[in-house]
């Protein structure tokens, strides 16, 4: 334990939430609690900018039967952020870090964050300050890399197929199209998870548009006629990134006015207006009448009462190694996830490298995605089914 | 039993689907199996429009544990039918009936399909066949007359309030204003039940608009910059069907185009028009930069693996409770709750006439609705309540 300081440790939660980001904060908390080098366990109120304000709440005065519900609800318990800080921003961080004798920072957020937490740390080391500092991977959108999956995504892909599954039936009842939009600016990865929704070969999603693979509304109407006039019905899952050939989103294409946020990205979630924009171009191109779409929007990162158990526990234990890593005298990084191979689904943790997780983005590879280009692989199905939990099975008269 | 005569039944479901509008269907299978007098059971594919071409399904032949799976699917397993069938379309259902001695007729559905159930068996009285017809409330919408509520809500009550439950959470990460519309068009009772995600007098939903209370625009705004003002964030439960002081909907209003159904109602599920349109006048009227809106759609009535247990039991007694009105000797009729009064929840079921429940609408009544008009009443959530299960438990930073 000689390379264990003593002193305060920050723990904070950026970007997106999920239905288990506090999972990973409870998790820390439990594991700082124990440790004896840790002295006061910070909550830093929405991420960086509470941080910035010096805005903290005291962790270790909350009683353990309150932390397991808040472990259990949905949404960062200490708020979170959009924003991005640069340089001067981290500057202003580490201040008060000084000030407050912080010697461990956990930052549970996405490859922006990794990215933060990064930048901080280098801050931090040029100024001869020993802070220690973890990200902890958190992302419905499956897109960190270095770990086999992220925290949060087995979560929103079972609620995703949860409701694709219902909402096949639906559309079976009342024979159309349906057209459900799923989170996932740049990565597929939510958007693919729809397919586990499938029991048998007629079931929908039929088609599944990610944003790994362009297609021209010329190929999209073909492939909605197609099922449509072998079923008589087809349910479309598409990512709100799906692009055009020409390498734009059809939401830029699509989408009037909208709200660009401080990454610079355009605000896809939050609107209705892709969805009933690709309805209205089935409606007009393809013919049919019955058109119906829905935008999963919010519920996907936050529904209540739904989560999967296994990304539950997962998302505890990254938040747990966090901590021990620390405690271990390691001074940054990520807990990552290795799946074990054969055999029963499991998974080990080790520590990954901050800038193996900061900034770049994993898409859905090659293997996942089917050759049609709207339909995933066998190899994809098992990859994701134990992340989600048990799903309902759905009889049918046929 | 002697009233009791032998010939075959035809069950069907109708109108837009509930996640256990298959629990009754299951229900009429089962007791009719034990039913000596009936003899074929046959399932009409997507309500009176298979009726009438004769597209019957063979029921009694499906084994147990597939009729198990079936109960607990969503939406229509023979599918539904959004046809409004006149006098005429009724005749000749009637005589696909004679033709095929069908003597017990079941109908699933909501008041319309009551209303269908009621012409039918008034051609069969009138030609002398002896038919025996019982409808099978069903609706999210829960505004059947006569019922205490109706099979079809307590889960998709659940479904709300657990989303916005978990929206609140994530609106309270990234504070702003959210929009979320749910379905209901003439009556508010699954808006209202958005009141049960509130843990504490802070949660959200902090307004909740019920078309039986008409709102101005500048009203609606007034109330959100209340809320905005005291809390730096606003969770607005919104009805599909919210309406303007001049008693116009807010949808034709603010919604261009759209489709009108076989009742001559506009179409309002299926799109996101109606929040986009608020989201809209909230940012420009009231000037808040962060605004969201979401349409819950389809998966308020077809989610997968969410279904209330209580309201699946009902459902499921309905259906049954159905077959053996028939059995006892009547001869129409719609089984209907009676909640008992005092101690724990319960009800039992007792037969209304077709005539009770057929075409009008039941609304939230005044006791349900708080005096400022955007909120309910306690009584309210203590009618709702025993219906929906049991809801997580959140826990809270302070």
């Amino acid at each position: 334990m000689a390379n264990v300081i003593e002193g305060n440790a920050v723990v904070g939660q950026s970007g997106g939430p999920t239905v288990v980001i506090n999972q990973s904060l409870v998790g820390v908390i439990e594991e700082a609690k124990k440790a004896g080098a840790i002295q006061k366990i910070l909550g830093a109120r929405h991420g960086v900018t509470g941080m910035r304000k010096s805005d903290f709440v005291d962790l270790r005065s909350i009683a353990d039967d309150e932390l397991e519900k808040i472990a259990n609800t949905p949404a960062a318990a200490l708020g979170s952020t959009r924003d991005k800080p640069d340089e001067a921003y981290c500057q202003e961080v580490f201040k008060v870090f000084a000030a407050n004798n912080v010697r461990y920072f956990f930052y549970i957020g996405g490859n922006d964050s990794a990215d933060t937490a990064r930048i901080i740390y280098e801050i931090a080391n040029k100024q001869g300050h020993d802070l220690r500092v973890f990200h902890i991977p958190k992302t419905i959108d499956n897109d960190l890399r270095t770990t086999d999956h992220c925290p949060g995504y087995g979560s929103a892909a079972r609620f995703v197929a949860s409701a694709i599954m219902g909402d096949d039936r639906d559309n079976a009842s009342l024979p159309g199209v349906k057209i459900d939009i799923i989170m996932g600016r740049n990565a597929g990865w939510l958007t693919a998870a729809s397919a586990l929704a499938r029991q048998d070969s007629e079931d929908g999603p039929h088609l599944i548009y990610m944003p790994e693979r362009p297609v021209s509304q010329d190929q999209f109407c073909a492939d909605v006629k197609a099922v449509y006039d072998r079923l008589g019905r087809c349910v479309v899952a598409a990512s709100e990134g799906i692009m055009d050939v020409d390498g734009k989103l059809w939401a830029e294409k699509v989408m009037t006015g909208g709200e660009v946020d401080a990454h610079g990205n355009k605000q896809l979630s939050g609107s209705g207006a892709l969805g009933d924009a690709l309805a209205q171009i089935v409606k007009t191109r393809v013919g049919v009448k019955r058109v119906r779409s829905d935008t999963f929007g919010y519920l996907q990162r936050s529904f209540a009462g739904y989560a999967s158990p296994v990304d539950a526990k997962e998302a505890r234990t990254a938040g747990r190694k966090a901590v021990q890593y620390a405690m271990a005298g390691q001074v940054s990084g990520s807990p990552c996830m290795r799946r074990r191979t054969g055999g029963k689904y499991g998974v080990s943790f080790f520590r990954a490298k901050l800038t193996d997780v900061a900034r770049l983005t994993k898409n859905v590879p090659d293997e996942f995605i089917a050759d049609n280009g709207h339909d995933v692989t066998p190899a994809f199905l098992e990859y994701l089914r134990p992340l989600v939990g048990k799903l309902p099975v759905l009889g049918k008269i046929r």
